[in-house]
């Protein structure tokens, strides 16, 4: 009986620890395309019993890899025009609905973007984010102004980005494809590297919350160079995401029996 | 027992039918400057026990006025920079977490809003929406353009509007107080009398989860004047917020007793 309190007690230690091993993620991807080969990689299967409330778009993709409980969040098809629920909107409700609902350890948000071959980017190439900002959101009023840019940090991660020797850029998040020229002063503003849709909403929910979240993103098309962004973009949407589930995979296997102290 | 039994029925009848009268309102104001009043003249408290996760800034005041649960929700001060969490993303989230936790029969949108003089707009009018789109989420693919748009109409409130004989005009949301180029073409293109940063995202989140929603939006600042539009708008702010807290006070009084159909 000693024996057994014994273990009990180290049990409860081990579970008490802040250095616990993660046991659940939550992957916000914005687009279908993005989202089903890593369905597929992981195989995941759609939660027809949904954490969410009915009526939304969302869906969940669950399952257990290497003991990690990977729940891949889609927001879905838009119920009345059929297109991904893509931008900062769907993707700020989708976060915070799913750290409520499954409680994660970490926020891995993974998608497609597009980038400047100015600060050494190319089509294929999957970056880190150090931290995320906004570059659609300007508020000539001092300090909201800093609330409308809204810098937040990833998650450091220097085990992982020197491991998988990662490319790290800072990312700007913004509701169009385009790049209006106020948009522009505003990335470069912002020292970006990487445009997305998406990244400065899931940090700011993410940061709310306090649930550390890191940000991938494989480059779609070259903001700086001379093709339109949305035909650039279309033309290499398969062929990048590919890469883009390499490199999440790869995170994965690293993640996998590590603390968040350890990233 | 028969008759008993027959009261029953009566009473599930009763309970079940459409058109019962309003109930639970959700009031969304993104500023703590157009909130307090509102507070104030509807002698509303403020929820301490609060319905909203721990960390969030967000705000519940709540009290019965004419039958009524009010519930005005101002998704609060940022907790880093201390200004109030304006625009699109706290706006959706404190919509979609006001549902989840309130179930309210109708939500209303009330704040201060730019407007244009050349669709007759002055200083201290009140507006109810028609329609909002947004006009900062330029997305030049088809399909995802129309979503990117993402018009949504008003609850449809004829009543109301004789009734109080209020303007009705179009409503454009978007991230940014000022007005870049690419701005203007899409509030042009929206046909768009007013200009906010918070309502299309409460009209995108109300529909997703299918509850009625209404638009009332006070003029700080002429977009189309010669006054820069921050200085206009911090100039204007408390004055205006008297006629906005006027109006919605007679809007409130207007729905009491009445359901959904009759406004």
């Amino acid at each position: 009986m000693a024996s057994h309190g014994k273990k009990s007690e180290e049990e409860a230690a081990i579970t008490e620890a802040p250095n616990t091993s993660i046991s659940t993620i939550v992957i916000i991807v914005a687009m279908q395309t993005e989202a089903l080969p890593l369905v597929n990689r992981f195989q995941l299967t759609e939660d027809l019993d949904s954490v969410f409330p009915k009526g939304v778009p969302w869906v969940r993709y669950r399952g257990v890899y290497k003991d990690l409980n990977i729940n891949l969040i889609w927001p879905g098809k838009d119920s009345i025009l059929g297109v991904d629920s893509v931008g900062t909107i769907s993707a700020s409700l989708v976060t915070y609905a799913s750290i409520q609902a499954l409680k994660p350890d970490l926020i891995i948000n993974a998608g497609t973007a597009g980038a400047f071959k100015a600060k050494g980017a190319v089509i294929g190439d999957v970056f880190l984010a150090a931290d995320c900002a906004f570059h659609d959101r300007r508020i000539p009023i001092p300090v909201f102004d800093m609330y409308g840019v809204g810098l937040r940090q990833a998650h450091s991660t220097p085990n992982l980005v020197k491991e998988l020797n990662l490319k790290v850029g800072k990312l700007s998040t913004g509701d169009s494809l385009d790049m209006s020229p106020h948009d522009e002063s505003s990335i470069t503003a912002n020292d970006a590297t990487v445009k997305d849709m998406e990244g400065a909403a899931v940090a700011y929910v993410a940061d709310l919350l306090k649930v550390p979240a890191i940000f991938v993103k494989a480059v779609t098309d070259i903001v700086d160079g001379e093709k339109p962004t949305a035909e650039e973009f279309l033309q290499n949407l398969a062929a990048v995401t590919a890469a883009l589930d390499n490199t999440v995979t790869q995170i994965i296997d690293f993640i996998s029996g590590k603390c968040i102290s350890e990233l």
